[in-house]
C-alpha cells in the first residue's frame, strides 16, 4: 500500500535532459553555457568559502537584490532570490493554484509546467500553439480566461521564437497570473527588460531568470523572480527561510555585477547561432529563427530518433524531443532535435558528424 | 484584490530566528555550530569553484550518497539529498498530505510544521506534550490515529529532550508516515543510528538529517533524507531536478568523509553543554537536560522577554520563544530562553551578562 498521494503515485515525474558524470561527451543537449562564468565569480566563492560556512545565510539576499536591482532598474523589493528558477517555478505553482484551479501553458514547449501542476495536484490545460509557432488568440480566449496561472516561455523552449509584447498582454489571464519563464531572455538580439511589469496588467506578471544560462552557472543553482512589491512579499512565505545558501548569493551577485562578461559570452553564443542555423539548413534541416541559446531542427526525412542515436553513438548529445497530441503534425506528434549552441569547436564536431549522418 | 491562494494569504508566514547581518554579535539563537568546518570542505568547495559551474549539478547526488551509504551503513538508493533539511520537510509535506489529510507534530516543538501544513493547505494538529516533554498516548491515541503524515522532532526543540524507541514506535501513525527530524541527532550522547528504518513500521518512517548543525554548515544548505528505497523513490519526483548544488554537494560529500572533525566538536559542544547547564542552574534557572547543541532554560521569575532584551541590549543573541495553547502552563502559555551551545569564550560572555541581568 502506497501512502503517497495519489497524484503523486500516478505520475512518472520529471525527466531532465541526460547528465552522463563520464568525460569525452560534446554535450549540446541542456542548454548550458560552453563557456565559464566570470572570473570574479570564482575569485567571490574562495573567498566566502573561507568565511563563516558554519552561520545561516542572508534570509532575504539582501546583497544580491541590491546588486541586481541596480542592473535591472528597479528597487531590491521587486526581486525574490531562488534555489534555481526551478524553485521560483514551484513557489509559483504552489502561491496561485489551488487544487481545483487551471494552470496552463504553450505546447509544445517546456514540459515542467506540466509536472509541476500534476505535483500540486492542480488542473492543467495545453494551449496549443499554431505551426508557426504563433498563437490562435480566437481559438484560445476560453482557456486564457479560465487559468489561474499561465506559464509562458519568452523565447520559446523548444522553439527558440520569442512572442511579441502585444501576445504576452494577450495572455495574461483576467483572474490570475502571467509567469514569463526568461531563462533564454539574455540571448534575445534586443534582450528583455521587464517592461510589462509597468504596464495596465503588470501586478498580475512575474518575470523569471536563471543564471544557469546567459551566465554560465548551471552548477550553482540560482534564479529569481522580479514582481511587483506585494506579490514578492506574498511569495517570499511560501519560500523556505534560507533557500539561498552562502555561496551561490555570493557567486550570484559576482556575476551580474559582471554585466561585460555575460554580453560578451552571449553575443559569441549569437554569432555560433548563426552560423549554426545556416550550416543546418545547407544539411536539409528546416531551423526556427532562434532568440536563445539553442536551435529547434527538423528535417524533411523525419528521422530525428536516428539521427540523435547515431549521434549520441559518436558521444554528441543533443536532445530529441517527441510531443505527442499536435494535431496539426504527421501523426498527430511533432518531434525533432533541440540542440545547444555550444563553442565553434563543439559546433564544428556536430556539424561533421550530422553530414555524415544524414547524407 | 490579491490573487494567491486565500490559505497564503491568510498566514503570515514562519519568521526565523533574528539574523544580524553586522558584527559584533554573540550569536546564541539559532543552534549553529560555532566552530568551523572540516579543512577539507574548504578545500572540495575551492576545487569545485575552478570546475565546471557552467554544468548543471549531478541531478542525484551521486557521490555524496555514496559517501553518506558509506558512513550510514545502507545502501545509496535509501538516501534522498535536498537543499537544507527545509527542503526535505517541504518535499515530505508535499508528497504524503493532501488538503483533506491531517497533519501532526508535538508541542512545543518546532513551529516550522505548522506553517508547512499551512502552505499545503492541509489540516494540523498539535500532539500537546507533558509538563516533563513526556507523551500521554492514551490522551494522543486519537490523533495519531488519523494522522496522514507526524513530524517528530528527535531530540526536540526547544526542549532538548530526546525520546525512546518505544515512543517513537507508538507515535507512528497506522495508516500513515513518521517523519524523525534528527536535526540535532549527533549531539546525542549516544547517536541515533536509524535504527527504527529496520524495525515492523520501518517503510513507514522517514528520517531526516542536516549539515546546519553537526557539521558546521548551515550556509550551505544541504540536508538529507534517509528512508526505504521504493520511499525515496517517490519523494525524488517531488524534488526540483536540481534540487543540490555543484558547490553544496561537493562541500557536504567532504564534510560527511570527515568523521573526526564533526565528532571532535559535538563533544566539545557537550562538554561545555555540561557546564552551561551547572552555571544556568546556579543562577536560578531550571534547565532541560540537553542532548542537543541548545539548552531550554526558564527561571521561577517568568521574567524571559526581560532577560531576552536585556541581554539583546549587550549584543547577545538568544531566543526568546514563547508558545500559547499550553494548557498545564501559567496563562497557558509557556515561555523560556532557548539559548545556544556556543564556544567557552561565549558562554563566559553569556553567563557574565546573565549574573548581573538576573541578580
Amino acid at each position: 500500500m502506497s501512502l503517497f498521494r495519489p497524484e503523486i503515485d500516478r505520475i512518472a515525474g520529471y525527466v531532465p535532459g541526460e547528465q552522463p558524470q563520464d568525460s569525452g561527451w560534446t554535450k549540446l543537449n541542456t542548454n548550458e553555457n560552453p563557456y565559464p562564468p566570470s572570473p570574479r565569480v570564482v575569485e567571490a566563492v574562495t573567498a566566502a568559502a573561507q568565511g563563516k560556512l558554519n552561520l545561516y545565510p542572508d534570509p532575504l539576499g539582501s546583497k544580491f537584490r541590491k546588486a541586481a536591482a541596480t542592473v535591472l532598474g528597479v528597487d531590491p523589493d521587486w526581486i525574490l532570490p531562488g534555489n534555481g528558477s526551478d524553485e521560483v517555478l514551484t513557489i509559483l505553482t504552489r502561491s496561485f493554484a489551488g487544487p481545483s484551479d487551471q494552470i496552463a501553458y504553450p505546447y509544445p514547449s517546456y514540459i515542467l509546467y506540466e509536472t509541476l501542476s500534476d505535483l500540486q495536484g492542480a488542473r492543467h490545460e495545453r494551449l496549443l500553439l499554431e505551426p508557426d509557432w504563433s498563437w490562435n488568440f480566437d481559438k484560445l480566449a476560453p482557456q486564457i480566461e479560465r487559468s489561474k496561472l499561465i506559464f509562458v516561455p519568452n523565447p520559446n523552449s523548444p522553439s527558440g521564437n520569442r512572442w511579441t509584447w502585444d501576445d504576452l498582454l494577450a495572455l495574461t489571464p483576467p483572474r490570475g497570473i502571467l509567469v514569463l519563464d526568461e531563462a533564454y531572455g539574455d540571448f534575445c538580439d534586443v534582450p528583455h527588460r521587464g517592461e510589462l511589469l509597468n504596464s495596465s496588467v503588470g501586478r498580475q506578471v512575474v518575470i523569471t531568470r536563471t543564471f544557469s544560462k546567459s551566465y554560465s552557472l548551471a552548477g550553482i543553482r540560482f534564479g529569481f523572480a522580479m514582481a511587483h512589491p506585494d506579490v514578492i512579499a506574498g511569495l517570499r512565505k511560501m519560500k523556505d527561510s534560507y533557500n539561498c545558501d552562502t555561496l551561490s548569493l555570493a557567486a550570484a551577485t559576482a556575476a551580474i555585477e559582471d554585466q561585460d562578461w555575460m554580453q560578451q559570452n552571449t553575443a559569441r553564443i549569437r554569432a555560433t547561432r548563426e552560423r549554426l542555423t545556416g550550416a543546418l539548413t545547407s544539411l536539409g534541416f528546416h531551423v526556427v529563427p532562434s532568440q536563445t541559446n539553442f536551435v529547434w531542427a527538423t528535417h524533411p526525412t523525419g528521422r530525428h530518433k536516428a539521427y540523435y542515436d547515431a549521434l549520441k553513438a559518436q558521444k554528441i548529445l543533443v536532445r530529441y524531443m517527441s510531443f505527442p497530441g499536435v494535431d496539426w503534425a504527421p501523426d498527430q506528434r511533432l518531434d525533432g532535435l533541440r540542440i545547444t549552441v555550444g563553442t565553434d569547436l563543439e559546433i564544428d564536431t556536430l556539424l561533421d558528424a550530422l553530414a555524415q549522418i544524414v547524407k
